[in-house]
């Protein structure tokens, strides 16, 4: 049931933008605060959902327009459509979040053919009347163009030819008399695309304004921006009816943006621009160029003085970096929107430490003010830009980073040349499936088509490879190896740049710099660098309030040695596949063509002092601290060459009259192990329960390293992780046998023994699992995997850009954590299992582990650690921070 | 913590079987019933439990047997071990599930060197002496083995000697002083063997005779048969101790078995067998002949007269058929057991049948007595054995029916036999997963290792194979093509037949009939066969009294038709990827290889008319009840030829100088659209999203197929499903493109549209997804598969025989649903869906809709259906029925 679907300005407040949008809610919070803002009203969301759901507008609303119109009306003293005096309103658009330019606005509605001579008359003067026909002409062409889709071209073009018939530069340059003949072909030109004649009656004018207005949350542009930037696609949005006021009454009118501190670098002082004799539109348009707010002083103290005074006051109100759009009428100041504004990532962290400083908001309300996706940003290298270079293109930043390379057009060209140790960059109008193994073997991706949800950027992101999309000015020709943008041609083997942040596409090499706030957390010096010094101050904030603990997913000294710069509190996840790669392969294909057990025993020997040694790496880096290792997951055959290579090798083999040898006994290895689904086959616990003594092997390195590391004089904490347990009895199983490993290894410090939780069974069995592990740890991609049936690698680019398209997803479930599906497992999971062991240890390590938004809900859900990529560590430190501030600060975890 | 750990007979009741055992509590019954029960009491499983956890009794034990042993005297006016007229006991196991055979039992606990010549005079004249001298001899053979690990054949070897000295044929033909040698000599024996003399203290006997039957509960022998009857294995036993009667004081004692009437047939009467002078375990051992009950009539009518008014009792009592062990001591009869009785299949709804008949049970009672199980069993064919041939061999029956084919002992030869129209028995030492394609090929699998839970078991009975395990007399010669088997060869190509039900093996072809309960279902006709008539009357009523409908998973006109003379309601489940199968394969490669829209919507538009004609087919043959069609599910890869394949035919093609041609381009789509995991892969739902037309060339066929059909008078239901929904946004896209395509066929009939619930993430979202759908209906095989994380193909020939020996799994999760983590996910789905529209339909289509187990499951969940195989439709209308009338009969659904 619908309450109430219009607010007059003196109703609402800044807290409203659900109901009223940003503007709305902004404007009413202006007005509260006595403000000088046009007076009006605004009609909510709800009646715009309701108008798209049914397509009509709700029943109440033209009454209670009615009555917000006249209470407008006896504000302004004036009447709309008054032949003598008419009030004039715009009509604009306010979603509750901002879609800059994605939707509708109406000026000056209210003008007709006989209420301009009244506009005209009140205005004054020779200028008066030209105001008046210029306003006039301008509602026309708005109303034409957002209500009734005449082409813009088609009012563009009248207005071409009658300043050519003038001889004009510019439309000032046209008179009242011009501006009256420009009124009437501008009528035609709407009649005749319209089917109807421009609406003379000023409430049919105000009632069709808002119907457009409502019409383009739908507008294509509108739908594919909300897909982008992830914005709902059922918020609908609100509609603000204002009193005109006017920028284009002469000299001593204008209209203007201002910002309260510097967006990009953050600094306090005066910023913006102003244009003299202007309407809004005029200033987008940059039909002329703007002057500094600085010059506005010169021009006009009173009014510069009252701006300031009102930035003042927002600031003070608004506690931030406000944006405000201004219009002076007559030397009257009037702001017509304001808004906490928008800055870059560097500026965000700069502005909320000196925010601090400034004692306007405290450390907690600073942190919250910026975000792991701004922190992970500033981790990417950048161009180094000093004097900004001639770009060749430009498209959509759809994967960040900075990627220079050759150009080539063919993905096996991609990996051939990337074979021969080259840098390369994959052009292609638009990527397929196909085109997987070039993207791998790249350094960034180029296309020409498709936005952030496109199978290129969906890739990539997942790769965390560079990619820029739709660059549409790029001609590509794959068959003759080039493209061609603007005249200029490209080859394969040229070199570019592209930015996957800014989607900025340079030719040739441009130099790249690493981040200082890398360089910061990799030497732990803060030095006098601003940005980092905001960093180091808010992460340290962040780390004091946040109960969730960071580790990192590290199999390496290496990588776990970044990973405690970074501030990772131990590793969440080591995964133990990786140590069968390489010159151990040899011993894998032995384990597993062995026939019998002392065949097995052999391989498994052989293995086991390599094993130790790699832990022995592991616990000395991450003295101290917990370390988790997994043992074996994935499927053995993974080890051994690809089914297809073999039958080809062994078929050619035998057509050749030659001995295919050992990749006979390979083949019959990998017919019998051969699985249809290998995800959902022989990996995890069941290779542990299946191979006799595999598991074991394992245990037995781990608790010698440990052993070993320990009597060296360090203090390791060693965890062993049971994966793909889908029943407490699996883990009991594994559990009676690495208990008896760990007794027999002399010096064995305290090993916990505990599972992931990574498979659905696993989180609805979660309080029967509990009472035989030490600790869970979430494994999010699998239970991604299972719980939505499928698997990354076939479906994020078979379909997923499908069904981000089609809005089924707003965002990857691997790549933010699905809180109904997924998410539910993991409440129900920690929920149970606590019950039955209150102390049970609780973390995840799916690279969900670094995402913010899932970061948010691991602490919501009250784990007590989450574990990522050693380079999100950082992200995830300040989000856990921010999480925990948000709910309320520290518990007792 | 532990009540009371011992019980006297008086104390107990049949109920108490969790407690006291089978055996205790019947006992109990008896007593408390006036029946002549020697007197005695019962040491509970809690007491069992507490000592094979801990090792040792629980502390309150002792005392508790002091105080029950102190009143047994006192009943029995002797007192244990009395050197003048000694009590003896038999110490007994009882668990709560019979286990025939499996733990151990000692009699005549209480002799010693002292107390045998008290019962030789209490047993009076020289008959006294040799049955006191034999007793004693009895009970250090039974307490050496039992207790002492004493091997058997030492003591039987001592026998044999002693029989050997006397020239003697039967032990009969010892007399007391050769007993008295014989104790001598068996106490040599035991005293070498146990490292101890046989103990003279009898509370010391009895104490060691508990603690030997309790840790029978582990012996190999009742681990492996509770594994294979799938009891649970941490039940434990209880024990008996009871007073001795004795069967072998002379020729007015004896011993005997008797049933209230014939377990086989059903029929009343008195059954049994009878042997004078002898204990009970003289009848296992078949020494001497048994005679039947009417000659016990003629030796001692007081004795069989008290039998009858016994067995009267008890079958009034129990109402049902009940067996007894009976002993006679010098003409009074005494009870030592009693239980309901084992019968076969046909018995159990025979005797059901006649119960009610006579006014015993009513028919809720008769239908709870008979299984669905016992039904599946009547529904196989078998070998028709009027004259019973000789057999070959003897093994376990590991999966049902009757199989007849040309022996072959490896899978290559078998899929070559078989495909050249062969009805072929493969026969293996054991199966491995190398095996799978000549276990599909093959008739039926006859193994010579392994159980019921052995490879060749568990995927046999998943195809509902006829199987044959561990037949070990068998000597499997691979290499040679031969076995032999009690000095017979059997050669490949030879002709065996094998009984999966009896565990069978002939030579030769035996003559197959088909099952007299299959034709009643096939005709309807009920005619006077006992079997038949009791069926039909079980079943009807079971009709009548369960809630839930049953429908069948059938794909052809065929099956439908089938479908309905079982009983069928409907179809629950129709796949229309067969449909793309056969001549229409290439259309689908069209399909797949179209390179744009038009030549796409040239092979679906040939598709269309095959398809409605198949729908046709299904409408008509279903008029007047529902069709669920679900929309094609598969990954359409699975329609070319296999990339193994395809590989090498390019590959040689080349190497050969030949063009590969079409090939070519087949094996760039098959790679094009490889998946690791097509199971997890673009398939369902996705398929529908990702492909246009591809559903929508599906529902037109269903709409314009139930137009006709409904045109040409007939009456369809369809209902279109909608598979591998995990968003109800997936389900809205479809139903959105669906019900446009409804509404413009002319004539289509009312059309449900609804969807699959087989991800875990669609039971989750339930109360989402509800929204849109109009029926849920599970796929139980795919929510076991994603909620387990395991492929069915993958891993039940590859890790599921393991799991079932680890005890990890009681029965195979894709055979009987998993209440705790599959189940559970029904759950959450049933109740929150029913929250949000409780006129939501509810079904299963998945193989567990078949499952007696499972049924009783949907049934307590409130689903409104199940579905399964034709011929599992009256199997799931008996459990359905069973279902309801246990938990109260009919609610409102």
């Amino acid at each position: 049931m619908v309450e109430k679907l219009v607010y007059d300005f003196a109703e609402g407040n800044k807290d409203l933008n659900d109901l009223l949008g940003g503007k709305g809610a902004n404007l009413a919070e202006m007005t509260n605060l006595g403000l000088p803002v046009p007076p009006g009203f605004t009609i909510t969301t709800d009646a715009c959902r309701v108008y798209l759901d049914t397509g009509s507008q709700p029943p109440e609303l033209a009454a209670e327009i009615d009555e917000h119109l006249l209470k407008l009306e006896g504000t302004m003293g004036r009447q709309l459509g008054d032949p003598a005096d008419p009030l004039l309103v715009s009509v604009r658009s306010g979603a509750k979040f901002s879609m800059p330019g994605m939707m509708e606005t109406v000026l000056n509605v209210g003008l007709t053919d006989e209420s301009v001579h009244g506009l005209a008359a009140q205005a004054g003067g020779d200028g008066g009347e030209r105001f008046a026909w210029d306003s006039y002409r301008r509602l026309i062409q708005m109303f034409g163009r957002t209500v009734c889709d005449v082409p813009a071209e088609a009012f563009e073009e009248a207005l071409d030819e009658a300043k050519r018939a003038k001889n004009a530069e510019s439309d000032l340059d046209l008179d009242a008399g011009d501006l009256r003949g420009l009124v009437a072909t501008f009528k035609d030109v709407f009649a005749r695309h319209a089917g109807r004649d421009f609406p003379q009656e000023p409430r049919e004018q105000l009632d069709l304004a808002i119907r457009a207005v409502f019409d383009s949350w739908n507008a294509e542009r509108a739908v594919l921006y909300r897909r982008q930037e992830r914005i709902p696609s059922d918020l609908g949005t609100a509609v603000n009816v204002v009193a005109m006021v006017f920028g284009n009454l002469g000299s001593d009118s204008g209209t203007g943006v201002a910002f309260t501190r510097d967006p990009a670098s953050g600094r306090q002082g005066v910023y913006g621009d102003y244009l003299a004799n202007a309407q809004g539109e005029d200033v987008v348009a940059g039909i002329r160029n703007t002057v500094s707010l600085d010059e506005l002083e010169q021009l006009d103290k009173a009014s510069f003085d009252s701006l300031m005074r009102a930035m003042e006051t927002l600031e003070g109100h608004y506690r931030d970096l406000c944006d405000i759009e201004f219009t002076i009428e007559r030397g009257k100041l009037w702001l017509l929107q304001t808004r906490v504004g928008k800055r870059t990532a560097a500026a965000a962290f700069i502005i909320a430490s000196q925010l601090v400083d400034e004692g306007v908001i405290s450390l907690d309300e600073a942190v919250r003010r910026v975000t792991g996706d701004q922190l992970a940003q500033l981790m990417f290298p950048t161009f180094d830009l000093s004097d900004e270079p001639e770009r060749l293109a430009q498209g959509i930043g759809a994967s960040p980073g900075a990627a220079v390379g050759k150009v080539v057009f063919a993905s096996a060209r991609a990996v051939e040349l990337a074979g021969a140790g080259e840098r390369v960059i994959l052009v292609r109008r638009e990527t397929n499936p196909d085109d997987l193994p070039g993207i791998i073997a790249s350094r960034g991706i180029l296309t020409s088509r498709g936005g952030k949800t496109s199978h290129a950027a969906v890739v990539a992101r997942g790769m965390g490879k560079t990619c820029v999309c739709g660059a549409d000015a790029l001609d590509v020709n794959v068959a003759s190896g080039q493209f061609t943008v603007d005249g200029t041609t490209v080859s394969e083997g040229d070199v570019i740049s592209i930015d996957g942040t800014t989607g900025r596409v340079y030719p040739g090499e441009m130099p790249v710099q690493d981040s200082a706030v890398v360089r910061y957390f990799e030497t732990g010096e803060v030095g006098d660098d601003a940005l980092v010094v905001a960093v180091h101050r808010l992460l340290s904030h962040a780390d004091e309030r946040r109960v969730l603990k960071v580790r990192a997913n590290a199999d390496t000294p290496e990588d776990a040695a970044r990973a405690r710069r970074f501030g990772a509190q131990g590793i969440g996840l080591c995964r133990t596949e990786h140590m069968f790669l390489g010159e151990r392969r040899e011993l894998v294909e032995s384990l597993i063509l062995a026939d019998t057990d002392t065949d097995r025993q052999l391989a498994l020997d052989a293995l086991l002092p390599l094993q130790r040694k790699d832990f022995e790496g592991l616990f000395t880096a991450m003295a101290g601290l917990p370390v988790t290792i997994r043992l074996i997951d994935p499927p053995l055959h993974e080890f051994l060459p690809s089914l297809e290579d073999l039958s080809v090798r062994v078929a050619l083999a035998e057509e050749r009259g030659e001995d295919p040898g050992r990749d006979r006994r390979l083949l019959a290895a990998v017919r019998r192990m051969h699985e249809e689904n290998p995800m959902l086959g022989l990996r995890g616990v069941r290779l542990g329960l299946v191979i006799p003594g595999l598991f074991a092997m394992q245990v037995r390195a781990i608790a010698e390293a440990a052993a070993s590391v320990g009597l060296a004089g360090e203090d390791p904490h060693p965890e062993v992780m049971v994966p793909l347990v889908g029943a407490v009895q699996e883990l009991e199983t594994v559990k009676a046998e690495a208990l008896t490993v760990l007794d027999e290894v002399d010096n064995t410090p305290h090993t916990l023994i505990g599972t992931m939780i990574e498979v659905p069974r696993a989180a609805l069995t979660a309080a029967q699992i509990a009472q035989a592990a030490e600790f869970f740890s979430f494994g999010t991609n699998d239970l991604t995997q299972m719980g939505w049936g499928f698997s990354r690698d076939d479906v994020e680019g078979s379909f997923f850009s499908r069904y981000l398209d089609l809005g089924i997803f707003r965002v990857s479930p691997f790549e933010s954590i699905d809180r109904d599906g997924v998410g539910r497992l993991i409440t129900i999971a920690v929920s149970e299992s606590r019950a039955i062991r209150p102390d049970l240890k609780i973390g995840v390590c799916g690279e969900h582990g670094g995402d913010p938004d899932s970061v948010h809900f691991f602490h919501e859900v009250g784990l007590d650690y989450v574990s990522c990529s050693p380079f999100r560590v950082p992200v995830a430190r300040l989000e856990a921070g921010r999480a925990a501030i948000e709910t309320g600060g520290s518990d007792s975890r």
